[in-house]
């Protein structure tokens, strides 16, 4: 790489950078496998934050919420917890590539064993990969016990290590399909997370929701703001050159 | 009244005829006091129904949703429960001023213990009397603690009469605050009734949703639909003329 502020961070085999927002973000991707979804985008964008929040990215892919987050909010750290070493070594450089080593770090690890401090978050954000974009059509059938028993359990053990990790009044914003707002909402409130704010994904103006934007507050009492729909194809229509 | 339908039947100090759907639809209501208004006209169109359904409304006011439904789909038959006397008086003329004496029966009684049969109905609807544009606009502040309990006595009150009163895999659809959507989800799923469709109704494109329409089947499996949203202002700008 010869310009900007990737020269420094080296390239790995089979990767690119690619700029964003006019240059403000450059990330590092596998040219092949997993690549960021504007869903990433959309969600840093649909969360409240405050000043000085504490962040942590279940499931960090290669850091985009978090570096979006610290390009657009004042927050005051990211900590994402990734699985796939690949992958937390994308999110990594990243984080150095866009001038964010101070304030994102990034762990390796489960989400069901969260190598971290608990408490330590006012925010939790996630994009779980068993969204429809990245792991195929969710399968509406009741019958598809194993689909359906996988994402519960994905659920849980999400909300589970989200509890784990907020403060006592922290906050958790995720995104979900639409068609399983049911079981999000049960198992929020389940976990005492109270839906605060929501937001549906329509792909097109007529068309049913495909994704769903939650935030939820622990502890917080009952009161739901449905904000206005957004409508694009999440993962291709919707720009984030602006 | 001199013209068409409405002679053979009297009006009572206070009420007027007025006429929808270029003259389909006549209503008796009270000039002042209690007036349909257009929620119960987007819950009737809402409202999934197959060819034969019996249908109970609960609090049915002056007959409303059930006359557009037997107008617009190919029911079987009505059954509006009404605690109300004046109202239920003048569902039980709607239903003849329409020509639906034989499909439609009006029921004195209180939700709570509705002197009705088990296991009737194939398709429950409710327009129920807690929605903001008839009470006020409901205080989103938890701490509101009797407003909020009221709200959740008389949905508890009312999932238990359409429980006992829908057939084993039958359907309930109504109309609810959109503040309360995680509520209603929460205790839909408790009396075992899962949320199948839903569709929010938003006032102006950009600002939130004020009502929630739900349609829920009695043990049936996950998988929600979201429909694209209604926008209008639900008592005024929504038109029930076409």
């Amino acid at each position: 790489m010869k310009s900007g502020k990737s020269r420094h961070v080296p390239l790995k085999p089979g990767e690119s950078v690619d700029a964003f927002m006019e240059g403000r973000l450059q990330l590092i991707q596998s040219a092949r496998g997993y690549r960021f979804s504007a869903d990433s985008i959309l969600l840093s964008r649909f969360v409240t934050t405050r000043k000085g929040d504490w962040v942590v990215d279940l499931g960090a892919g290669c850091g985009v919420i978090g570096l979006m987050l610290l390009l657009e909010k004042p927050i005051g750290r990211v900590v994402c917890l990734e699985i796939q070493a690949a992958l937390a070594d994308q999110a990594r450089r990243n984080a150095a590539l866009n001038g964010f080593r101070e304030k994102m770090s990034v762990i390796l690890g489960d989400i069901r064993h969260p190598p971290l401090s608990p408490s330590i978050a006012h925010l939790v954000v996630c994009n779980p990969p068993y969204r429809p974009a990245r792991s195929g059509r969710i399968n509406p059938d009741p019958e598809r016990a194993i689909a359906r028993h996988e994402i519960l359990a994905s659920l849980n053990d999400l909300l589970s290590a989200a509890l784990r990790l907020m403060k006592p009044k922290g906050r958790i914003a995720m995104v979900y399909p639409a068609a399983r707002l049911a079981d999000l909402m049960v198992r929020l409130r389940s976990f005492g997370l109270e839906p605060k704010r929501m937001r549906m994904l329509h792909p097109e103006p007529q068309e049913e929701a495909k994704l769903v934007f939650i935030e939820a507050a622990r502890g917080a009492g009952g009161g739901l703001k449905i904000l206005s729909p957004l409508v694009g194809q999440g993962d291709c229509s919707i720009s984030i050159s602006t």
